[in-house]
């Protein structure tokens, strides 16, 4: 089986078993209580939370939660407001981004959202024009996770602190880390989502960086652990193997391996295939991923077919798969009869250029099968 | 080692380990793409979800969420409240439950505390004046994490529908799952709460039974999983995990066998400890909770003489252990000099009578030596 659908999620490390049964077998102890056993789970929790911090080069701290869109809630309900104050996001945040601002809207507080060019990418000058400094939370993913577009969260730091003092800058880095190195001091962004399952940690862990001095609401209130940012007994083997899982993604990195695969990809299946547009900016964008649009395709079908020859690829994002998907192929500005058609594939550390070949070769037999079957042949 | 702070964490059972693999590391997909092998993930996560409401009875459905502390949130946050609507919790709530209720009285939402007696169980008198019909959500724990005191939450219920028909009856579930048998159907109420790793699941998984039709706001937004109750990445093992342990739980437990144990524990530690409460009522309890505090006693000095000793015992609610530990000796009516002397046994369906005789030995050899650094000899 080939598997190329690893941004909606990636395959656990299978060391991380051992981490698991370790912490939740072994020494299991509730890291709130009082015995020493307890206070050792703690300090290696803690750790795990710096070597983190370490890897994405931070300044401040981690909160973790239980997925990115935890993460994502937190940053966008937990930025306190002020009166008339405004939320400025991109045009294709990722949904937990996209619906808890739409909620804030629905309260009466005012949200814009910036338009991005075709690849997904922030337009400069929009953004700057929305910038008042009335703006509380500014929230733009890193990189995309429909087309891998980076956008250049520096810059666009930067100018939020000239125009908008007040605010707090957010990124959504669920699709960037482990993919890109990460300098979340130099990026200069105050929260910082990322999520474990994305490279290849558990599902059920994410976390939200707080830049050093950086103080938000609690979205989830109790027992008071996570310095009373985020109430639960702590997620022990989860945090534990993120870390882990996470200093092994970017020992594996081979950023030029990957843009070699997808670039390959690109070109041939531009040759098979007439009628498409591509959604990434090879100049810009995550080298593990490819976006791509089909002309009046069922881009579904292409997806079971393939299947049935063992290659697994996504359909844009797989949290939105089976929901009407238009926000996003919208904002792109793609017309309307590519949105069934949109189809992406993700590679990671282990996908090999035979792989590729593979699903080159697939993929040309699927696609003309159903062009035979779409023309009545 | 003998492990007597059940209440706190279990130990996962180790056979969880192979579902983890087979569900993170197999057959990892995410459960929302739409490929035939996530569907079939999807599949089973469906079939564990329907094994625990039939195991506890339930006619609707189960929100799984990463915490019982989130899925209390949950509760208090997304009852749609009304005008001039009141809550109703009990003195003694979890501080998941308090915290939350606390927020929202900061918010102007009327709160109002029930009293309890001095095991923790609910005064219904008190219950019934408080009960009026502007009542949105009433939030009662089913068993008492500190002392293991029961409430009768079926007749809680019947009274709520009586005087407050508007009301959503929430009760707290976490310590009370998998301890006794659990009919929510016969409960009546709208929402329960339950925790996995009270049970030997995993940390970082728990869940909120909605009754049927019952109908709330979700906590977390984005790509609408949970029926757009809980959006995230499914914690697929996490969720097929709980239904195992929760049906080895069931399969395990002997009541009658923990209450042997406890029962011999209190008879003996009345025996070695002039000056102590019992603040469990064993005609009104979960029978595997012995809570107690000794007169003018750091409780956590024994819990560290019993670790050097190869016992583990816990100082009432391990979530709110490392903090000032006041509001539930307030409300079971102790005195101050019985603050700090705080304790907490509870064993599992793995504890023996043998593992209760060790303890009670080793108890009165610590509490000798404390009482003879204590008053100087």
């Amino acid at each position: 089986m080939i598997y190329l659908d690893n941004s909606a999620t990636t395959a656990m490390y299978p060391e991380i078993i051992d981490i698991i049964k370790e912490y939740a077998v072994d020494n299991f102890y509730n890291p709130s209580a009082l015995y020493t056993k307890s206070l050792d789970v703690t300090k290696d929790m803690k750790r795990a939370k710096q070597k983190i911090i370490d890897i994405l080069h931070g300044s401040g701290n981690i909160i973790f939660t239980a997925s990115g869109t935890e993460a994502d809630n937190m940053a966008v309900f937990g930025v306190k407001r002020f009166k008339d104050c405004k939320i400025l996001v991109s045009d294709i945040e990722h949904s937990a981004i996209y619906q808890s601002v739409k909620k804030l809207q629905a309260q009466g507080v005012l949200v814009e959202f910036v338009t991005v060019d075709k690849y997904g990418i922030v337009d400069e000058d929009d953004f700057i024009s929305k910038l008042t400094d009335n703006v509380a939370l500014v929230s733009v993913m890193h990189a995309c996770n429909e087309t891998g577009a980076i956008n250049d969260i520096e810059r666009l730091v930067k100018l939020t602190r000239q125009a908008a003092p007040r605010a707090l800058f957010h990124s959504d880095g669920v699709q960037a880390v482990g993919k890109i190195p990460i300098n979340l001091t130099r990026l200069g962004v105050d929260m910082y989502t990322f999520s474990a399952h994305k490279f290849h940690g558990m599902k059920g862990v994410g976390g939200l960086y707080l830049k050093k001095c950086v103080q938000i609401n609690p979205l989830i209130l109790g027992g008071g652990q996570e310095h009373g940012l985020r109430s639960a007994t702590e997620n022990v083997s989860g945090i534990i193997s993120t870390a882990y899982a996470l200093n092994k993604t970017y020992r594996n990195l081979n950023i030029d391996k990957n843009k070699q695969i997808i670039s390959y990809i690109a070109e041939n299946l531009q040759k098979i295939v007439p009628n498409m547009i591509l959604n990434t900016n090879f100049e810009r964008s995550l080298s593990n991923i490819l976006s791509f649009a089909i002309k009046n395709t069922r881009g579904e079908v292409l997806v079971h077919l393939l299947e049935d020859k063992g290659i697994i690829i996504g359909t844009g994002s797989a949290c939105s798969a089976q929901k009407a998907h238009t926000r996003v192929p919208l904002a792109l500005g793609l017309s309307k009869e590519y949105f069934d058609g949109m189809l992406r594939i993700s590679i990671d550390n282990s996908t090999t250029m035979e792989d590729a070949e593979e699903f080159v070769k697939e993929f040309a037999s699927c696609y003309s099968y159903l062009e035979s079957v779409m023309s009545g042949n």
